[in-house]
Order: structure tokens, then sequence, then C-alpha cells
């Protein structure tokens, strides 16, 4: 997929690989905490996020970024939804775990300081958090000059931020030790891009419409940038609410970088089992749409977006049922998309611009 | 103080705004987790980390990043020892508290890749998780291309983590409460600039020896980029050890942006106290020696950098004179420098390139 890793704006593997150079040296700190407050909890290597063990509860840690998306808010000067954006990649990495979002703290880095920019990403922050139920104790902004940049002449930034939840004693991870062959998948349906692949839509978007692209009006009465910007929704609420209702999930998929094969496949990997995927959510309109612009293969755009399918979600059958109508009923369109199967790897019968069956290996 | 922040290369009171802001925001989501788990305990307003209700056990969280001090690494390409200032800005933050740091999660932006440059961050980090004491279970690395500005050819990238740490149930926080008149404070030497004040530094360095003043030899036979490069101490294991040793500490400040004045002083306030602080540590000869270069006034040394104090601690003056024996034994410089008072302000007795005797007030 050398074509893929081109296009997308950045070399796939060598992230990987620095990641796991990263992981390595972090994962030989794990003993310090050895049968002390903060013990790594064993066996969720590759999972969203991590766990620790602090006496009668677990604490897990998640850090994330919101990456060039950033640009979207520069370009259209509304910074009041990205702090969404933000929340969910972090938040929505320990649901994935089936860990509930307690607190978080946030980095803000930028070159100079405008004082009415950083109230508008907190305000979406805020406003963020409260649709997370979470409270946001820690943050810091960092005036570093030059060494931030961005798009336009007001203040270019780059935000990150680390959450912590909590799984209570007596429950398990979500880890997908329980996925079994004959399992449904659940899709909840995203609303946009989320912060995942902005770097190959700005790339088509300047290809398209020239530099000032984002002020190119969409058919639907926004700007491209307005619609491009659209924020992410934050599943996590859902995720816990379904789990204390009492249903049972068996493995969540938060999906980002890598799109629904690689983040599928993770949770499906612990059991060498695959999937089906035959009634996927369709992509948002506009997402169809700069595919197109793009000529982006349907390959490459399902591993690189969602394509509507933010969150997957593997449970029984019947659980899949109740869970589909129990957040229809609080308002997170949705459906079941597809089976677990009995043998590695996941065919997926695409919905863009080229609608086909792919077949992604594991 | 204008000039001082002019010089300073930020200004330190749009600073304070945006990050008075963004807490005001930040504080509306605390009712989030009202009587839940990582429900913010009430009365830490102003200290150095925060800290979360988790049933049985407290837990702190806190976030920072090393600013400019990575042009230093860019410009000497020694990149395995600032995860020492990244870890010592994290958790001697905790540490302040009286909070034992027990996992780290870093978030490190990038231009683009350089897996060796990344091994080397790590491997610091790393190194100092095991002085700490601490697991890194978190870490996530964002490849932003021109978002990330630096020095040279090589990655470019910008730095942060947040720690959690933990308070037992029977432990109290550090936050000023017990701090009396006549107590005394004890100050923990520093080996350099940690990662405060460097835009001032750099500044000072690039008009007294032009572009490439890094490359400059200096006397003690490295040249001055490494020089500058010094790691930060960590402070935070010998807080840990005193407090298990059973000395009560009533009040730590972590000498950070704001210098001794502002990091004493916010300990201080809280039953409106002073100090004279007449016994400081020299500052390191190289921290003069950029002083003189820049001429740069007593007063504001003192604001911009640690001058040689990277933490005080308060305590009785029979605990202090304890706690300086037992960290000397255990390799960390220390020494009593000073009382504190029953009226508001601090008077220091200066030992840069132009001692002197320094009020400052509150």
């Amino acid at each position: 997929m050398v074509e893929e890793k081109k296009s997308s704006g950045m070399d796939i593997d060598l992230g990987n690989l620095c990641s796991e150079r990263a992981y390595g040296w972090a994962k030989k700190t794990f003993a310090n905490r050895e049968l002390r407050f903060g013990m790594p909890v064993k066996g969720l290597d590759g999972s969203f996020s991590n766990l620790m063990n602090y006496g009668q509860v677990r604490i897990a840690m998640s850090s994330d970024g919101i990456g060039t998306k950033i640009e979207l808010a520069e370009r259209t000067g509304i910074y009041n939804t990205i702090g969404y954006d933000l929340m969910a990649m972090v938040v929505d990495d320990l649901a994935a775990n089936g860990i509930e979002p307690t607190n978080l703290s946030n980095i803000l880095d930028v070159n100079h300081l405008d004082q009415e920019i950083v109230d508008q990403l907190m305000h979406g922050l805020h406003d963020a958090a409260m649709v997370t139920g979470l409270a946001v104790v820690g943050g810091e902004i960092a005036e570093l000059g030059d060494r931030v940049g961005g798009y336009g002449e007001r203040m270019h930034f780059n935000w990150c931020a680390t959450g912590i939840g909590i799984l209570p004693a007596s429950v398990e991870p979500v880890d997908g030790r329980d996925v079994r062959e004959g399992d449904a998948v659940v899709a909840l349906e995203s609303m946009g891009f989320r912060s995942n692949g902005f770097s190959l839509v700005r790339k088509i978007m300047a290809a398209s419409f020239g530099p000032d692209w984002h002020a190119e009006p969409h058919h639907d009465g926004r700007t491209w940038g307005e619609v491009l910007l659209t924020r992410s929704r934050i599943f996590s609420p859902w995720i816990v609410s379904m789990r204390e209702q009492g249903i049972s999930l068996h493995g969540i998929a938060h999906v980002t970088g890598g799109g629904i094969p690689d983040n599928l496949a993770r949770v499906l990997k612990r059991h060498g089992l695959g999937a089906h995927l035959d009634e996927l959510p369709p992509p948002l309109p506009f997402m169809t749409e700069v595919q197109t612009l793009g000529e982006v293969p349907e390959e490459t755009a399902y591993r690189l977006w969602n394509m509507g399918a933010g969150m997957l979600v593997i449970l029984t059958p019947r659980d899949a049922n109740l869970m589909v109508e129990l957040l229809g009923r609080e308002g997170c369109p949705a459906r079941r998309c597809g089976t677990v199967t009995g043998t590695p790897g996941i065919i997926l019968e695409s919905r863009g611009a080229e609608a086909q069956t792919l077949e992604f290996k594991s």
C-alpha cells in the first residue's frame, strides 16, 4: 500500500516503528510500579488505552491530539467546536476499553497568545466535557513562538489532552476476550471525519479549489471549511450507559487512523477471528464528495477515514438489537452492520463513491 | 515590570489572563463528577497540581511541556537528556503538593519522524522514569508537518506529558495550610535552568555569539549548547522519601516560570505570610555568565530563572535540619536558605551577577 501511504501525506510504517520504539521504552518502566499504586494491568497490550491498579479501583490513562484538523478552525475562524474533537479522540479511546472517562488535562501549544481564541477553544472543551460528564482538571498553555506553525495570521496552535477514567473492581475491561464467532457488530455513526485523515483531505481540497478552498461554497449552503470542520460525536457516554444498563460489550473499536479494518482487527485478533460487514452506515455525503474529488480508491478511503462509522461494538446478536434500540432512544444513530466470522480477515461491503466488496487480510 | 516582560520574549500578563480563562472554563466542569469517582478535591485552587477522589485513594493529574529548551537538543544533537526535563516539569509539580507520581503519558508532536531521535527521546524519558520510580503508561506521536517548527534540518518537535500520582487516604496534601511564621525554608539545588526562561536565554546567546551560539566553546571544555542543555534534577523521589521518613512538609514551591518570588508566594499567601531568604544557594556559574552576557537585572533574573534553587520546602526548623542531613546522605544537595516571616512579601539576598537585597511584594 505504498500508494496509500504517499497519498495520506504520512509514512504509516515509520509511524508504527516509532510508536513501537516508544512503547518498548515505556514498557521497561512498568516494573517501577510493581505491587504499588499505579501498577499497569497486564494483558492489555495493543489496546486503545491502558489500565493501572489503585487499590480498589483501576484507572486508565489515554493521550491524543487533533492533528491537522486545527487548520480548519484557523481557516474558518470557528474555534468553539474542535474541543469536541479533542474530547472525542481521548475519551473514546478509553470507552473502547469499557472505561468511564472521569478527568481530563489539556495542553495547548501556541505561537503567540490570542485571548479570544483561547477562550473559544476552552469553551468548546467545556461543552464537550458537559456532554461527556467529565471534569477538566488540568491544563497548560505554552507560548512557543516559531515552534508552532499554522494557517493565516491569527494564533497558531497545536492541542492535545490526556484523559483518565475508571474501571470499578467488579468490572472487567472490554478487550476482545469475550468476542465469539457469530457475534454481531454494531456501528455508531459519525458525523464527519472526526480528527483523522485530514492531511489527505486538505491536499485534495487544495488541488481541487486552490489555496482558499475553505471559502468555497458547498452545495448545502455552508462553506467547505465549515462542512469539514463538523465536530466529532462523543461516544463514551453511550458506551458507559450501555454497560450500566447491563449490556455485555465483548469488544469495541474506536475507528481512528487505520480506519475500520485496522481498528476492528485489533479487537478481533485476540481469538484469530474476522468479520463480515455487510450493512455499514453510508459515509456522510460530503465524505464521498471529497473521495470523488480526490479520486481516492475505495480501499484507501476505508483505511484512512471512518467513512461514517465512528465506533464499532461487538456483542451477542440479541444484545445488539437491544443496544441499537436503546441508543436510538438516547439519540445516538447506530445500526447492526455485520457479523464476527471464524477466520481472520475483514470483508467489507463498502458504501463510498465506488461501492464494492473489499477484503482486508490480517 | 514591562521591561521584564519584553525581555523574556513573552507577555506574562496575557499568559495569566489566558490561563485564568482556561481555568474558568475548566472549573465549570467540576460538577460533572460531583459525588462520583474523579470528583475534584476542593480547596486546592492555585496549587501546582490538582487532586481527585477515587474512593479510598486520591489521584492527582498534572500536565506540562519543556517549551523552547527543545531547541538546545536540536542544536547540540543530544536527545537523550530532555526526557529528564519533561519528567521533572510534570512530576515535581505533583511533588509540590506532596503527591507521589505513579504514571505518565506523553505526547510528541513532530514535523516528520526520525526514528533515531524518537528512540533517544524515549530512552531519556525511560531513564528519568527509573529515577522517579514511575511507569510511563501512555504515549502519542503525531506527525503534523509545518505545524511544528524548530532549528536545523533534522526532526522538529514539541513534547509534553501528563502525569498522575497518588495521595493515600490517610495523608493530607501539602498545600501551605500548615505553614507558620518561624518555619524554615529549605532549597533543593538545581543543576541549571531546568525548563524555564529559555526564550530569554536563547535571545542573549544569539545576541552575544551569533546564530551558531550553541557551538561556541564554554570555558569548562564543553560547548555553550551542551552547558545550557544540562538536564533537570528530578526532586519528587526525595519529597516522597522525606514524607515516608515522617518529616512533615508544610509547603513546597516548585520553582518554574515566575521564579522563586512567584512560586513561593503561591504557597505563603494562604496565611498571608512572607519569607526572608538570606542563604539561598548560589546560581550555577553558567547561569550568572548568561545573566552578565545579557545584562539582565538581578530582579529579572530571579523572576525568570530558578537561579540555583529548583524547589523550596517549608517545614519546622528542627525538621529542616533533619531533612538537609537526610537529603545530603541520599545525594540531593540542599540547604536551609531562609525563614517564614509574619507579613507578606519576600526579601531575598540575591546571589547573581549583582548580589543585592531584593524585595518582592505580594
